[in-house]
């Protein structure tokens, strides 16, 4: 999406491809939204650091990230020998697999990129096909976001405040991003709307990365503290929540995501305003059962305990770009720090996805739809 | 309460009245959790200035500031002329009153004392009224406190694990507070108990305030962002919400106190766990009709877009215990910052007065017992 450096705007999206130096060029999130750099990983072990130390976040952002580092990997191998070529590509598929062990993104990005690849008869096709294959997984997601924006618009009309919460946008994505979807494409058919971004503590992902992306957009947009919206909600002020999220159960339609989603769910219920999530299709999990199932990961207590920020003059003025960790919390205190929580279905008003809107007790009976597969099963 | 220094446990008042030196000795809260330190105050003057830059904060503390404060102001007058004194008064009872004018609570409490010294036939005597009222008017906000506590005591069964939401402590009272009172009774009476605290963005009390008395008072608690509440009370780990208020309708019920407040009401009622609010008589307004009709003040925008904390090194020390304010937010973009939401009285389980346990559509009824006077009509 647009970018306004030095007071020209550019488009960039967060993951590319450079062939010529078999780089992987990334958004460094990092510096966001104090700092605007493009970082270029040098080998397939840069890009498994870069996907590690979170200099890319984001389901589609970092399985991008992985099938191009496949892909950087297999293409830095010289010699023509099959078996010490297949040798090699595993060394660079578990690089990369280790950097997030628990994502699935990666892993699913890589298995696409690896499959083509394979039906390659020698080293030279095989890394032609690799990178091929990783650039229409690229293509793909932004395809998939772009989609997921055109079913979504129709729920935007003028005039309407739209909330949303954490950073489902083109920072997650290669492109476009899932919740922030339908606000540009609605922007794009000249409707004229509001956001709130709900901060999103503790990692605050709203008031940086979302805010950042809708003010590079010239999205018309406010930056509320968590605790703000029941209130706006309360007072008539907020027409419509899309949010995204980390993992839908295609069995049930629960929706695992940032946490604070639930909250903005049941006030949302209590306020008669429709809730929809907007998902690529990728993050639906056809196995699991039971929402309270989803491991609800503990994240580190000083996220709570503080913040990262830039430090500024007396006249508010940022006297350093450079982001640093303050302390607010009592010292002698700790913290619990869950990082998601699951909505239930009867929350949710719709879920948006590439394939058009669902409710979401409708995922299972079109899973034919919405890219079942047994295997998974 | 409790504060310990260097060790040792000391008792310590918010508020405290030094008649030799004639100064107001106030807990300097800007500099918690991170310094604690007791400044006096000279004269009335810099009383008021204590009151305006929000050296003292919350409703029974910044009261008995303004009680003494005038008791402070009228005992700096030398000679015998009535009429002299009275003159000199009214400048002190202005000068305080405009220090927070939005405030009703100062009012109140000088109200009380001036009703008393001026039984006082000399200026001597005035003097002496003066500081006899202010003493009584601490005393009646710590004993209006622990009648709180008695009564939310019973609430409170050994296990139980409680939320509370910004500061309601001894902070914002002379001693003990609202919210905090019926947790330090139980305490008294050897019941266990775990305090979450509610961070409460923007302004952080909870994780600033809340969460130093609880430590002072070895209180087991944990701070958690203000997303994570719903999620835990999804997860049955929330027996009981205690908070406190700002201003609470005696003819509605309706109670309006820092904003979030009403999301946490919404996310107990949903999960059919108690929401109780704790307040003294002072803060019922007998004459507002509805809710809506209080006015919710929008504070400034830096609050939402940054935080305040101090420096830390890469080992997680802190390197300066001078709190600093760090943007967070996207450098460009703007927040919405309602300060205080209003909870309906369906949301609410009771509310706990220093007259006992009531039902939030029970305080008109009950009114003789709870203080409403006519006058206010």
């Amino acid at each position: 999406m647009n970018v306004t450096l030095r007071g020209r705007v550019r488009h960039f999206r967060t993951v590319t491809f450079d062939a010529r130096r078999n780089a992987v060029r990334l958004i460094e999130q990092r510096l966001l939204p104090h700092q605007f750099r493009i970082v270029a990983t040098r080998d397939f072990r840069e890009t498994a650091r870069a996907i590690r130390d979170m200099i890319v976040r984001g389901a589609g952002a970092i399985g991008a990230t992985a099938a191009y580092g496949l892909a950087q990997g297999v293409r830095a191998f010289s010699g023509r020998d099959l078996a010490k070529f297949s040798k090699h590509e595993e060394t660079v598929y578990k690089t990369l697999k280790a950097a997030r062990p628990t994502a699935v993104d990666p892993l699913n990005a890589m298995n696409q990129v690896r499959a083509v690849m394979r039906t390659g008869p020698t080293v030279e096709e095989r890394q032609a096909l690799a990178l091929a294959a990783a650039e229409e997984f690229a293509q793909a997601d932004v395809r998939h976001c772009e989609e997921i924006g055109k079913h979504g618009a129709r729920l935007i009309r003028n005039g309407m405040r739209i909330l949303t919460h954490c950073n489902a946008g083109w920072l997650a994505f290669v492109d476009v991003g899932s919740a922030t979807a339908p606000m540009y494409a609605a922007q794009t058919q000249g409707k004229r709307f509001h956001v709130f971004c709900d901060e999103t503590r503790p990692r605050s992902q709203g008031a940086t990365l979302t805010a950042w992306e809708l003010a590079q957009q010239k999205i018309p947009h406010q930056i509320i503290a968590d605790n703000a919206a029941g209130h706006l909600m309360q007072r008539g002020e907020i027409d419509l929540v899309i949010v995204g999220s980390d993992r839908t159960l295609g069995r049930t339609g629960e929706v695992a995501n940032k946490i604070g989603t639930y909250t903005k769910a049941v006030l949302a219920k209590r306020h008669g305003i429709p809730f929809y999530v907007a998902i690529p299709l990728s993050t639906i999990d056809w196995n699991l059962k039971r929402g309270f199932d989803i491991p609800i990961e503990e994240r580190s207590e000083s996220e709570v305990l503080g913040a990262w920020g830039v430090l500024t003059n007396h006249k508010s003025q940022i006297t350093n770009r450079k982001s640093q960790y303050v302390r607010v919390a009592n010292p002698t205190s700790g913290a619990r720090n869950p990082g998601f929580d699951v909505t239930p279905p009867d929350l949710i008003t719709g879920i948006i996805t590439p394939a058009g809107l669902f409710k979401p007790d409708e995922l299972w009976e079109k899973r034919a739809l919405l890219g079942y597969s047994k295997s998974q099963d």
